[in-house]
């Protein structure tokens, strides 16, 4: 039997910078895994091509996709729709192959319902690590900006206990190090491989 | 405060390969954690340099130290003791490095009594790979030594059940590129690093 492939999934606050370490990642030679891409009603950008950065789908299209249930995860935002085809996924994870999703958070957890064996990723923005520092070291920043600072550290802080791994995103090469190394790691945990030689011992 | 360094045991069944992967990791120019050598009471063999491949002790010496519970594990093979100094260990990871143990499965077994927190990795024989794909393909070996080798096959797997990873050393370049993928991404783990960010909310 074809053993399955991870499915990896990045996400993290908007505009951590999840789609400059994606890119990262996958300009690595020997980057091994399979990218999601994601499928949206919004306006192509100049220079997206559609079946590269995004599947482009008309509302109607992309509403047909959620009656049949055909979609790992959506959301809306900002009047658009974002979101991921399941059959891609499925298909590419039976045939033994990472797949990589890069998704907001609100689709995340959506994944993580569905694929609770899924290798979740929560890229961290380097300003909370600066706050922490800066709380710390009882800087020049005044008590206003802290607390607001605070009050969004806190709901970003709660969004990673959904998550398997932390990965703060202070330099885009160290993140993509990083995460490749992640995948790396979790091919390699008892949990995951034991069967493989278990199986060993029911020949007998 | 400073926070802890992260202990690393590789181990694995008796000459599997220890000690070339943990060369092969320990001769990469950035490796960043220490490697706790061990003590022994037996004779060094040519080439090997005290307080470089082991500390070596006569077998009075090793026993005051059993006394003084200052060993992290110790075992006996063969008539010699070898065991790992506890001080050591202890000071390192108090100072926030990483401190990386290779040790026979005995002395694993300890470790993981009083550092469960450890990072525990199996490095496991490519014969135990070899020997499943030998069972499937139904090959020439005889009905004998398929027996014995599941015997000697069905020990190791038993051992595995206590480590966080397994490492096949199918080649020992790859083999310490794993464990060098393991390091990093532990220092990602959600479990071990949230507290960091916790913390910020608690200065509220």
């Amino acid at each position: 039997m074809q053993e399955k492939g991870l499915l990896i999934v990045l996400s993290g606050p908007s505009g951590v910078g999840k789609g400059t370490v994606r890119k990262a990642i996958f300009s690595q030679p020997d980057t091994e895994f399979e990218y999601s891409i994601s499928m949206t009603t919004r306006t192509p950008r100049e220079g997206e091509v559609n079946g590269v950065d995004y599947f482009f789908k008309s509302r109607e299209e992309f509403e047909g996709l959620i009656e049949q249930d055909r979609l790992l995860e959506y959301a809306e935002f900002v009047g658009n729709y974002y979101g991921t085809p399941v059959d891609y996924v499925r298909e590419t994870l039976d045939s033994g192959k990472d797949v990589f999703l890069e998704i907001e958070v609100k689709g995340a957890r959506q994944v993580r319902e569905k694929f609770p064996e899924g290798l979740f990723i929560f890229l961290m923005p380097p300003s909370l690590h600066e706050l922490k520092n800066r709380i710390v070291t009882r800087g020049t920043e005044t008590d206003d900006l802290i607390t607001n600072r605070l009050l969004s550290a806190r709901e970003e802080i709660e969004m990673m206990d959904l998550y398997d791994y932390i990965v703060e995103n202070d330099q885009v090469e160290l993140a993509s190090e990083r995460i490749i190394a992640i995948v790396k790691a979790e091919h390699c945990r008892r949990e995951r491989v034991e069967h493989r030689y278990k199986k060993l011992l029911e020949v007998e």
